[in-house]
């Protein structure tokens, strides 16, 4: 069985793995206040050019969201995401168990537009009964979104002046960030997004790391306690180190953003291929994930060799599914894949 | 000013007033132990031909809605309901609050049907990732609904019907459940609510109480502990005996069900005036809640004698305006208002 | 039966059920919003000498504790109090369902100390794992407590500059606010509570009231957005003025003080009668409610005609109960009490 | 530096390191769905000789009692504990977090009794005012305590008998479970644990593993959904099967109880050469953590060689220290350190 169903299919990074191998014995005090920790992060906030930016290290991207939200609204705020927002979909209520409401509006292409941002803020406070309305405080969006499309400086930074306008933050969900920014479509860096974004986080599960995701604050507003809040919501790993370690790996030397670009390259190897076999996409993704309509023939004999994931029906013989490349991807089983799509 | 904006313009029906006078310097017990509250209990249970319901008594209709919905579910799970559910647009969040999402979804006239129940469950129980997704386990409608419709007694029976094959809980909110019964339109009566919910409110608030929503849990599965969820979510009226000598005055003899009729005559009234005056109707209700489409110089001209609720623009000379009939509403009121509406 | 087990066990004041009466039927906006709760606001102000206070009215204690603690709390703050206090007992967990923690440490006949605040504040804060703590961000104080001692003026000082001094907010729940400043023993008026509090209510339940507490936030901090938080929480009462209209009375010309002084001459009354005939106090109480230890054979014969609290076990052959004076007690009750009491 | 002040100062024992690196770039599903996790799950039930426990992997401690925690509780029920317990004071208030109220009481030696819990029972069952107090309806203990006391096998039964007189859940902590189980005086094994606990979970943390917890539901009726909480509070690893591979491997060939074994002997090393220089314990500790008293000058000749956690000053001139052994500690360093504390 070759697999394309998901991104975080195999370990780390060998790099990774040999680093976790030759600290091993090492001992650190715990809680991400160790040596390697402090030093990944003064990596990253090289990486982001932004000095002042604190640097947070969670395990994953639904305990990332969770902490960050509850961190910075109050009781009768909302988040304003994407109906397919990876928050409001698949973290099973994590945020509501928080508290909050998403506030979940029909984005285009899984993106939300700065014109979208002001007319929920205007919507709001216009409402002679606002205060019986939860209010949008936070903005969610994801880069790459849920549908593998990527957002453009553009229109980052419009999202930005209209958050800077309507006085809400700005969060972006990176969990697959190095993918977003290594596509050849892709016109800013992790610089603009530190310099966009209130707060973001850089995934590493699904880039290289065993696991991993590292949050970034850079409004000093927000980073008042958020320890605390890693405490609380069940993030503060003992053993710290581990992210500290891996962290430290994928941003020494640029690790992060080379195996990034690998996915990509073996992305493009697919999608063009499939292109020429004469496949259709659901969404024009330029990153990772690829959504492709499969007759359901064709997925019978998939079956057998390959794993995907299965998206829905499109029409009556035929379904979307997603492959994803990673740093793991081998170029071979995407030929095979290749072949035997034909 | 006439008020015609809402249905909780006035204090309570005098015969309440008079049964708070009558009783103010007797001495009871607190929280609802009382025997007014005990008295009332019973009436309402006859009412409802259901001697194995519990029924509480709370203060309004968003303490209702949390509490009941609080208490049932656990924290995985979430309530289903129509877009433009009260719990989804116009409690600040209170259900989230309490830690569950509410999962919305298009309704047809404000209405959530069985069909759309049954899909709502197949969906997430055949989604392979379903433990990523909150669990639909409670249905929440509205009778009459936010938009002034009501349910008829089969698509009551097919909700129910689809509930007990999903496994999910019913509750209905009956914040103007008087007006809906009392539709000449309806074809159900209180018996056929408390046969067909698991849990709904009698409300009062809006039908000749200063306050006071009736909650009657008939499931006995869900009577468990209620009182403690009353106190925690600070519905626990101290003097609980105002509950109770309010119902105890509107279920005595009918008066609930009588001034109820009252607000539905000048409803109807006021909506065949409108017709003839040449009017058309957002939503077709049959209850007291009208929501007319008016010319926005006739709005000026209103502004001056009348209050409405604004609805929204609904093109680019006229707006949606809601009118409501009470208990309280006068005909010569509603006879000037048409005279001025020509 | 004549009852002296609580002060919440008649209905309303004459003056408030007549106000009730005489605007029954005048038509309003909701929720708050109408000129009865503007006027009675502005009253309230006055009588506090802080203009630029916010005032808002809630529906009862609970619902005020809760509505207050989780509008000022971020997740990971707490609440200080004593073991005694109201929201650390008797309110079924209202402030742990806001996500906070209640530190409860051992007051001193029910008060808490300003040595205490800042005992708390560097036991937190000198901890090397204080993130692995709950911080302490606000205090809770009750005068009178709930032993029915109260606060004297310098204590109240002590406490606020400890407050200021760690940085933590301080709270006051004056459910029986009246009676405490009435006491013979209160060296401080309604106005030394505004200029030592960020915020407080005045209770309306338990003096005079139907029901009802105004919060009021002096703090302007602390203003913000309130109204979303009582909706939240189930506090935004329909009809407001019901609210505005008893505390407009009850600040009008000095009826809550006046009914409270009433209640402390009874209290005094029978405090003195009991004293003369024997009794000894659980806890020496200056206000409405007494801790009497009696004997049992003593209660037997009391239960005949009397109710009383029932607070613990004394020893083998008595016990501790409360007795309670209000607003509505009848001096020949008293009288009556104090003769089967010999 | 030689570190004793905890036992998560490590990485990982070897055979788990080489365990996950051997399995690196095996692709498997993710969210502990493989057949690493599956087999692990078998070993464990195994071990317990429980086939009908459901095992459940979770990545830390504070994860784990809050997820178990919020899955079992209704918003009113409360848990109880001991003061020193950990969810009480050292996790940032994540219990009170997902609304419910921890209720700490004083134990002995960090040991809740039988006792203690049918009191806690009687006291909230016999209150006239039981709705108005959280309801104690699972029972917290440690084993290990903080304190590192462990209880007996007869205390153990005779707090599962007190929990199914009460009605209530026994859940166990076992962050340190091995250290507990292999102490000389410890007289029950995981099977017994397993058989008298509802749930409990086995710490892997600080025994041997980079990270995990597997978390056994012995109890049927706690089984249900558990998954969707693990998600929903954070816990759910996208590559689940790291905490496979390692349970796995611990549980393959009792390497869990060898390292735990290993830790015993050490630790019993370290305090019967304490003993012998002289010192006393401040708690008398069978397991890893030893808590003793060291005189301030002693400290500072320490403080240049070793690290050791610090609890809290014991008189003018002497404080209580922590030191911990571990699976990973060596005998020369715990050699070298007694050495240094004559």
């Amino acid at each position: 069985m070759i697999r394309f169903n998901c991104d975080y299919l195999e370990g780390a990074h060998p790099r990774i793995m040999q680093a976790l191998m030759d600290t091993n014995m090492v001992q650190t005090v715990g809680y991400g206040e160790d040596e390697y920790c402090e030093e990944a992060r003064e990596k990253i906030k090289e990486a982001c050019k932004c000095e002042e930016a604190e640097v947070h290290f969670l395990v994953g991207g639904t305990q990332a969201n969770m902490t960050v939200i509850a961190s910075i609204l109050r009781p009768h705020q909302a988040v304003l995401c994407v109906k397919e927002g990876h928050i409001n979909v698949h973290e099973t209520g994590a945020i509501e168990a928080t508290g909050h409401k998403v506030m979940a509006i029909g984005g285009k292409d899984g993106k939300l537009t700065a014109e979208q941002i002001r007319e929920a803020h205007k919507n709001h406070w216009e409402d002679g009964a606002h205060e019986h309305i939860t209010q949008p405080k936070l903005v969610y969006i994801s880069n790459p979104t849920e549908l593998g499309t990527i957002y453009s400086k553009a229109e980052l930074e419009e999202i930005r002046k209209a958050c800077d306008d309507c006085n809400m933050y700005l969060f972006l969900d990176g969990a697959r960030l190095g993918y977003g920014l290594m596509s050849e479509e892709s016109d800013f860096t992790l610089e603009d997004v530190a310099k966009n974004c209130d707060v973001f986080y850089i995934g590493g599960t699904k880039v290289g790391a065993l696991f991993g995701e590292a949050v970034v604050i850079t409004n000093k507003a927000l980073q008042e306690d958020f320890r605390y809040i890693i405490k609380q919501k069940g993030g503060m790993l003992a053993k710290g180190r581990l992210l500290g370690i891996q962290f430290l790996e994928l941003f020494k030397d640029g690790l992060y953003f080379e195996i990034s670009a690998h996915a990509m390259r073996l992305a493009k190897l697919l999608k063009e291929g499939l292109i020429k076999a004469g496949y259709k996409f659901y969404a024009d993704s330029p990153t990772n994930q690829l959504f492709v309509i499969v007759s359901d023939d064709k997925l019978k004999q998939l079956d057998e060799k390959y794993s995907y994931e299965y998206q829905m029906r499109y029409d009556e013989t035929s379904s979307v599914i997603r492959f994803c490349t990673s740093w793991a991807t081998k170029e071979e089983n995407v030929l095979a894949l290749l072949e035997d799509m034909k």
